[in-house]
Parts: structure tokens; C-alpha cells; sequence
């Protein structure tokens, strides 16, 4: 039991966060140890168990992030940006793990973990699954063994309360899917088709979405030629596999030098 | 043999009016008396089979249509709208029933139909397969059944020639979907999905369009709630089945008294 | 808050139990006032939300059906066959509406629920989702408007815990399609297809059995032809549609007379 | 255009045999140089265009094979196994490369070919698209990268007339996938599900056959796991595909010492 690494989580409150709680509790392999939310959030204070609407547990939710990190082996963070660079700050100080499954980070705020990497590890993907990221890899293979006879079109369907499109791990399967051609997503991508939109480009890379009622994730790469088609697809269907995913990255990160990791790593694909 | 109704293809030398000439000389119900190409074609003057890299058949393109129709007791005609609407006038005055699979038309130039179908029968749609005319009515029916709980979304799948999104299959599968809920589906509809969009509306009807390859056409009609989700789907795998289609409505309508009809009718459905 | 209808759940310790638990908790349109298991089960005397590893909400578990039934407007019962024959004649007495999605009953047993119908509502269905009990009802009507140029097909997927293939929906699905074309499944049924079968029997109605990861349920409906093919879809991602169509059901037999229905009644299809 | 190696066609009156003829005439990198049927045939003697039902093309067809293989570069041949071992003898004896699309040959049978291979240059597939070669090797990678928490399943569709279940391809994937995992396909094999058949075993690859309309040729391969799936999958629409599979076979071939190749060599997979 000393042995298992014990975790924070942050954001514990949200849909995510108790999904994470839940997994780190289930998991013979880590203690929950911590869970924080923001200062002034109603479960400040709380057990987490009651907070949770079950029994204590004996871990309190605190707002003192750094305290918390102090006493943890790791930190899963599946919050917002800003929030995520100050965390990265602090679990480099603590020197804990951070496992960061925040989406929607920009070029310059990904740049501005370096600076922690160099005191811990950290372990950042856009999808903290192992089916999507083995997804990505075939893509880039298979990309790049078929030319561009091949009209390549990545396809993802998601729940009704999503803001963006197309997802943020279609445009990771776009990207390797034109690394797989040696050639630039921005330069090639067809998204948003309406009216009259002319013939397809040969070479383009076409997305489209789809939102409708709770679908978790659902994308499609589709290989299209004459005569032959080829589609790699990856449904998730249930949120957990996710909290799955970046605990099997907390507990890899524990004997790994400072610096910065993602889930091909941790999957060893 | 005498009395199978003798058919005219207009646009013979097309992808489409090759495909209904050799639907025409397979079926033992029809005969081909007739092929129509614009003055000026290669085509004109030639024996059909000829043309079509055969052996001769018998039967010569001409660039007289009305000569042609007043042979016939069917037309049959994918062209474009304004060669469409002189056929209309020319099948009228032959009394010949004019089957047309004309896309494009305007709700103008369909307007202009009617007083050639003072004379003769029109059977007209967008598109002939007895699948997807199945598929508008189920569709209407669901959505019907269904309240918005129900997300709605119609993704089509084409080759890489199309030139426009969604496909005039896809616009009637929404219309039916709209019709069925009791909304107008330009109130509703959502196409072009690229970028931050915000949540999906309550009661939006949503349209993806898939390209690539030699894809003929499918179709689905996802209707999804929390925790359960129906499709449904028409796949076209071979241009014949519109071919088919089409000369099925030929033989249909040699009873049928003048006036305009669709599949609909012609199908029984 | 007085007249929103009491329910009680058998088989409360169970996967589905609890899913039924949570669904009456969740709704504001009953109440949960009891929860049977049987006799010498470890829940029998606990606080129900005590049992389920929460707080307490006020409702114990018993072993005494008879009278938690006698408290209750209606009885939702997912157990099996031998246990719901007896629930049926102890609702019966308590004048309780009685919701049975117990699968795998006899035709012998489903005849033996008679007697107790004939004192109070009973609904029962093989399956309580509004989507199947949809896609039953348009699986007839498709095979009645399609002949056999058309190959019916069943393919069903599951998780790896299930037992028997076809799926007992699957089977509902394959009788819908022999209903609508006019003959009798097992003149024409098809499955277990290995080795050398021979080409396919025109009008045959066949079955595929997918097993795999933890998959709720998912039923297509292929109507296969040359060069077109038509899908009807269902996918259930979640087993709280079940609860909930079970919920629906108890709460619409409220002001039933006394007899047998399924679920085309509740949802009105 | 001397340079342009010359391809024989076997069997050239069949549906694959014409499909290949087409491709070679349609072809700016090969010459047709013969057609070969057996002694008695109809087209025996006759102009292969003519016997096609077109103009004549001035090839006759004959059913002497060794002259006909002698005047060309390579002979393809999609007929049945004894013919095939015959062929193979001829096409040794003319040094023209051998490309074998014929199915069902036994182990005893392709070992046969051993002593021809030692004159001429074989490449036999049991499908010749692109596009299932490299589902293969995925398919091999995908079960080598994840555990047996997946449980794989190959799902084919085929036209009614198919009369063996599982496809060959299907084998062909379910034999990758149990190389992938190190194991035996025959130890894990799980096909024809029917009645009451107990709970999926850990580490099975289940096969499932579907049967209908003319569907050229469909295959999945599902990976299920918790909360997520993984599906590579390869559609055939057009028989084509094998007819351009083995003419780019034919002339890969050109260049190459005696010996046996796949289309993983052919394709530089």
C-alpha cells in the first residue's frame, strides 16, 4: 500500500474530475491523495467521498494546490490553460508528475511548460487514449503508404454541448495524416463544405462533423479510392477510458527524467 | 415484342444516357427507339452500338428530338433544365410520357413544366432509386415519432466529382425530416459546421458531406438521444439501380392520365 | 410531491436493479418507496442509498414483495422468469401495475402472466427502449414494401458476457421482417453461417452475432439488393434508456384497465 | 509501345476473365497478346472483341496456352487450382512471369508450384487490392500493440452467391490478427455463433459471415475493449480493383529473378 503513488486531481468537481476521482479509487495501483478546486468552489473543505454524494473517505478538497502536490507522487489536470501553466509551475516544484489532459492549449502556452519540464515529468496529450493514439499512428502509416489516389477524409461525431469543429483529435489525425504525405494541414485542408464547393482537390484533407445526442467520440479516417476503400475508426464510449489512460500515465511518469511526454511514449506504440 | 413501349434517351452519350441505353436494350419490357444528342455531336448520325464502341443495333442518334419522341412512348431524360424544359414541350406534343432525372431544376423551371403535363405524364425526381424514396418516407415517419430529443443529422457520401454539398438527396432527406417534425427546414438547418460553433441548437437539422473516390452515394439519417441512437442509411453502389428506376417509371406511367408524378407514386409506396 | 406514483424495484442489488434505483431517484415524476431482494441477501434490512455505497435516503431494502407492492403504484421488475411469475400474481393482489423486462421467458410462462392481467396493468417487452421498439415497427414495414430482390440480414452486436446469439432483439428484428414479407422465421432463417453453406436462399432472413468489449447493444437491419442496399440502425450506449423506458411504461399503465400491453403501446407508435 | 510487356489473359470468358481484359486494353503499360479458354469453348478461335460483344481487336482467342504464353511477358490467371498448376508449368517453360489470382488452392497444391517457381517469376494473392494487403499488415500490427482486453472479431459482407464462410480475405485477417498476438488461428477461432453459446473466451477471434445482394466485398476488423473500439476496415465496390491489383503484379514482375512473391512484395508494403 506505502508503495502506490499517490495522486491529486484537480478540478475534482467537474464532470472529468469525478471521473478521475472515481478511477484513482477504483485502481489497486494509486492512492487518491489530494483533490483541489478553486478557491471559494462550495466542495472546498468537504470530504470527497460526501461531496460525491457517498461516504467519507477521509480525503478533504482543498484550494491550496501546492500543499496538495507536496504530498502526491502525480497530478492529473484535466482543467483550462491558464490554470494548467500555474499547476505545471507548482508540480515542478513539488516535483510530481503532471499529467495534463487539457484541451485548447495555444502554440505560446505549450511553449510556456518548458520551463517546468526541466524539474519534472510531464505527460500532455490532446486524447488520453490508447485506441486514439494508436489511431494516429495507423493514420500516418497508412498516409503514407497509399499516394494520393487515396482521397483522405476524417469524420468525427460528438455529443450535442461540443463548441468546436472538428475536434481537437480529428485535427490530431489530420496532422498525421499529412505528416504521413509530407505535406502541411493548413495547406491542404477542406473543412466546412456548403453550397456550391466545386470538385474535390486532389491532395486535400476533408473534415467533417457530426453532434447529436451524447456521443462520447467517434472518428473515422477514410481512404478513398476507385473501386476501394480503407477506414480506420476509433469509438470511445465511455469518458472512462480516458481517466484510464492518464493514470496509466501517472504511474509511468514515476521514474522518468524531467521533461516533456505523450501518450506514444507511455503507450510504448 | 410489339407491344413493349418504345423508349427515347436523351443525352445518350453521356455517364448516364450510356447507362440508359444499355438498361433499355437488356429489359425484355421496353425497346429503344430512339437516341437524342445536341447538332453538332459526335454521336449524331452513327448507329447507336456503334457509338458506344459495340457492334451496330439498328437504332441512329438524331438531332431531332420531336422526329425521335413521336416514335416513342417514353422519354427518358438526365440532361440539364433548359434542355429539360424543351424536351417537356416535345414529349407533350408526342404524347409521350416524359420521364425526367434532371437535377438543378429551379422551383421556377419545374413551375414551367405544367403545361406540358396538361398533355402527357411527367414522372419527375431527384433521385429514381426505389431505396432512397423508401428512406424519405421512413424518414419522415421517425422523425414524426420522435420529439427533439432527438438530434437530427443527415451525412452524405459522394465521389470526388460533386460539385456542390449537401447533395439534393440529403436537402430532400431534411425536408422530410423537417416536414415530419412540423418545422421549415430553413429555420433549422445546419451545414458548413467549421471552427467554434457553440452547443448544437435544440431541433437543429444537420447536414456533413463526406467526398472522396468513386463513391456513388449513401445516405444516413441519424436520429440521436441520450444513450441510444437510430440510423438510417441507403447506400447506391451502382448508377444502374437510377437507370432501372427510371425506366421503371417509363413502363408506369403508359396508363396514367397527363400530370406530373414522382417515385412515390410509381413505387406504390 | 403526494401524487407522483410509488415504485418499487425488484432485484435491487443487481446491474440493472441499481440502474432502476437511480432512474425512479433521478425522475420527478415518481417516487421510490421500495426495493425487494431475496430472502438472506446482504442488502435485505439496509438503507437502500446506505447499500449503494452512498448516503441514506429513507427507503429500506426488504424480502416482504407483498408489501412493498402494497405501498406501490407500480412494480418494475428485471429478475427472471421463475420470480416474475410470482411478482406478477403478488402485483396482481396489490392492484400495482406491473413492468416486466425479464427476458428469456417461455411461451408457456408468458401465458401463465394471464391470470394476473386480468386484475391489473401489465407491460411487458423484450426490450424497453423506444429506439428498438421504433426500429421493430419499421423493419415490418420496409420488409412489406420490398420483395425479395432485396436479402434481409440481422446483425446484432453485444458484449462478451452474453450467453445466447441471436440476441433475443435480433430475433424480435427477424420476426418484424418475416411478419412483413408474410412468411414464418423459422421457414427462413439463416444463421450460423461456417464453412461451405452454399450461395444464399433467396427470401431467406439472416443473423450474424457480434461479440465483443463491453457493448450495450446494437441491431442492423440490412435489406441488401444489386447495386442499392438499405440499413435500419439502433445503437444503445447506455442501459439507463431501459430504466427510463421502464419508468415511462409504469408511469403511462397509471390509468390502464387490467391487461396485457408492450411497449408500441406505451410509446404510441 | 515495343517495350510494353505482353499479358496473357486465362479464362478470359469469365466475369473475372473479362474484367481483366478491359483492364489490360484499358492499360497504356501493357499489350494484350493473347486470350486462352479451353479446348471447345464458344470463344475458341474467335476475335476476343467480337466474343466481348464489341469490335474486333485482333487478338483471337485459343486454347493452345504454351504458344500463346510463349509470345508474352507474363500470363494472368484467375481460373481454378488444377488449371492453375497447369498454367503454372507453361508459363515456366515460356519464362513469362505467372500472376495466380486463383482461390482455394490447397497447402498441397501451392507447394506444387515450387518446381515452375524456379524458372519464372510467381506472384499469387488471395486478393490482389492494395487496399487488403495493408489492412492485413495493420491488422497484424493493431493485435501485436494491444492485449487481449481487446477481443477481436472479423466481420465480412459478400454478394448471395458466395458459397464458403468466412471469406478467404476474412482468414487471411484472422491469421494476422493471431500472429499479431503470437498465437494459432485454429486454437482461437470462433465462428458460426448460434443458440446458447456461453460467454466470449478471453483471447477468441470471432468470425461472422454476412450474405447479400452484390456486395463485392466487405471486411472489419473490430478491436472492443472497455469504453472503446478500434475498427479497420476495407470496402471493395468494383471487381476492378483485383484486375488493376494483378496487371500491376504483372509488370512489378518484369524485372524480377524466379522465384514465389506476394502483393506485399509487389506493393512495397
Amino acid at each position: 500500500m506505502t508503495d502506490r503513488p499517490g495522486i491529486v486531481i484537480t478540478g475534482g468537481s467537474g464532470r472529468m474530475g469525478q471521473m478521475l476521482i472515481r478511477t484513482v479509487l477504483d485502481s489497486d495501483k494509486a492512492r487518491l491523495v489530494g483533490v483541489v478546486e478553486r478557491s471559494g468552489h462550495a466542495w472546498v473543505g468537504q470530504d470527497v467521498g460526501v461531496a460525491m454524494g457517498g461516504a467519507a473517505i477521509g480525503v478533504n478538497v482543498t484550494d491550496d494546490a501546492l500543499e496538495a502536490f507536496s504530498k502526491a507522487q502525480a497530478v492529473i489536470d484535466f482543467t483550462a490553460p491558464e490554470a494548467t501553466l500555474e499547476f505545471a509551475a507548482l508540480a515542478a516544484q513539488a516535483r510530481a508528475v503532471h499529467v495534463i489532459g487539457t484541451t485548447g492549449m495555444s502554440e505560446a502556452q505549450i511553449a510556456q511548460l518548458e520551463p517546468a519540464a526541466r524539474h519534472a515529468a510531464i505527460v500532455r496529450a490532446g486524447n488520453m487514449s490508447l485506441g486514439v493514439n494508436l489511431l494516429v499512428q495507423l493514420t500516418k502509416k497508412v498516409a503514407a503508404a497509399l499516394d494520393d489516389d487515396f482521397d483522405i477524409e476524417v469524420i468525427e461525431a460528438h455529443h450535442h454541448h461540443k463548441v468546436d469543429a472538428p475536434s481537437g483529435t480529428a485535427l490530431m489525425l489530420g496532422e498525421a495524416a499529412a505528416e504521413g504525405r509530407g505535406v502541411t494541414l493548413s495547406d491542404v485542408s477542406d473543412s466546412g463544405r456548403d453550397g456550391i464547393i466545386g470538385a474535390r482537390k486532389r491532395g486535400d484533407i476533408g473534415f467533417s462533423a457530426i453532434r447529436g445526442g451524447d456521443i462520447v467520440g467517434e472518428h473515422d479516417v477514410l481512404f478513398a479510392a476507385a473501386g476501394e476503400r480503407i477506414v480506420l475508426r476509433h469509438m470511445a464510449t465511455d469518458r472512462a477510458i480516458f481517466a484510464r489512460g492518464a493514470l496509466k500515465a501517472a504511474l509511468w511518469g514515476q521514474d522518468k527524467a524531467p521533461g516533456q511526454y505523450d501518450m506514444v511514449d507511455v503507450l510504448g506504440l
